[in-house]
């Protein structure tokens, strides 16, 4: 299995307990959780393969992301109300997720021999588009687009966190690492601390 | 033609003239209604096309789906006023336009070739996603994750009944019609009868 | 570079600008004005890529769509607060991106030799699902259906008129001309003047 492989499968299985959280919050069936959780877990790297190129996609494949989103989903759907605060839950693991999926992005994008930009975008496309496909599709307000919080900006940091670990260091885990470090300490910090971006706020939104 | 072309066409058929209806609904003019019914009727194969790589889409090389599903559109311009009721219309068609496309495509994923697994999930993406994108772009909640009703359920069981069918008896048109007899149950007794799976609601939704 | 090469940026320059005047609307931050910008600019070229087998996609192999469409977002988050009504500009630029698009889906389905009603419905494919997916990710109505308006209807009309140029007069030029020129008059007449086609209104909506 290759690191990017790895990845992918990792941010499968904390996206997939992210939907099916969502799903738990839309009070769907059992089947209706497996689904949320595995258009989760496989979006974002689904789109990614799609507009590399790269089909069938990465999960038809190998049955080992959907399995393993299925399997989430069906714990979920038998613990879920233990949790004190479900929201709460969804954006924290939405933030793990985010930063290993990122990773997964740029790994993948650089086996493939693309150039360094399409790394970069295609680890911001692999990060955001699966919790994007979620919120979408369910009708909620998508994180990604939450106003004063970093998201995307936090992925973006990381793709670019592992280009230059991987020149400065060397191919393998490190950039890999570095990444989902820089993205989480963002996207964290934005979450807990309320770090953002500075925005024009002269005018009322949508007059 | 094959069975799996076959079934894509009449899924197509059944799924324009839902689409239609929910642009009546949203009161759009002739062309709005065209566009709505063609993306229902091909979304769900186009989404399965594209994730088995197997470009360009079938619709591509063959104009009969599209033609169909504008044809539909303009039949259902001119005489839906005469519906008492466009949402229990909507409802029922859509459940058989998801009984005929998830045969559709297990048929096309076991004519390429792919492992059982994948053919389930084809089936399932095929019935899904032509409504659920008619559903997210109209801006209505998708009928497949309505909470208490069979829907992906049903596709997922309908999906292995074919699966089942072929094993137990032959390849060909048994599959495919026990594949859409079990998906067109389940979908029903859930719309008509209230069928549904268990589920968890010990706490009030979305808190 | 080609005409539709040509047409594809133009599109890409112009429909960032109505992603980034959306993203100010919604407060988002300079990397959400960036975001949204960039899926406007090349979601439309992208479906079409997707649904035609183009892949890589079209931006992948050329970043001059993206820079361009970044470059856009950042000079309209430091100016927007200067236009008095955004969500005008919005309207109109939308009409100037989606007549371009439509000429460039066109020219590239010309290009890789399609049937001409493929070249049609790209064409429409090109110029519509920019801005509906702009529309989706942020949750607005989309502006394609925005009942009582010309918009897929104007897109096809300047699709339709490409082929007719092309055939008249020859290819080139012309015909994209043509193209932008119809797809603009009927869009911008219908958002000046109130053009529209005439739909049954016998009942209310969504009953």
């Amino acid at each position: 299995m290759t690191f990017g492989a790895g990845f992918d499968l990792g941010a499968a299985l904390v996206f997939a307990v992210t939907g099916a959280l969502v799903a738990a919050r839309a009070q769907l069936d059992p089947i209706g959780f497996i689904f949320v959780a595995c258009l989760t877990a496989v979006g974002g790297g689904t789109v990614r393969d799609l507009l590399l190129g790269r089909t069938p996609v990465f999960w038809v494949a190998d049955p080992l992301p959907v399995a393993v989103a299925a399997g989430a989903a069906i714990a979920v759907f038998f613990t879920h109300y233990l949790l004190a605060s479900r929201m709460a839950v969804i954006i924290w693991l939405d933030a793990v997720a985010l930063s290993v999926a990122v990773a997964a992005g740029v790994a993948v994008a650089a086996a493939s021999g693309h150039p360094v930009w399409v790394q970069v975008v295609m680890g911001v496309v692999t990060g955001c588009f699966g919790g994007l496909l979620r919120d979408v599709v369910v009708g909620e307000v998508p994180l990604v687009l939450k106003q004063g919080e970093l998201y995307v900006t936090a992925a973006l940091a990381g793709a670019g966190a592992a280009i230059v670990a991987r020149e400065a260091v060397a191919p393998g885990l490190v950039p890999l690492a570095a990444c989902t470090g820089v993205t989480f300490l963002l996207r964290g910090g934005s979450i807990r601390y309320g770090w953002r971006l500075p925005s024009f706020r002269a005018r009322p939104p949508r007059p």
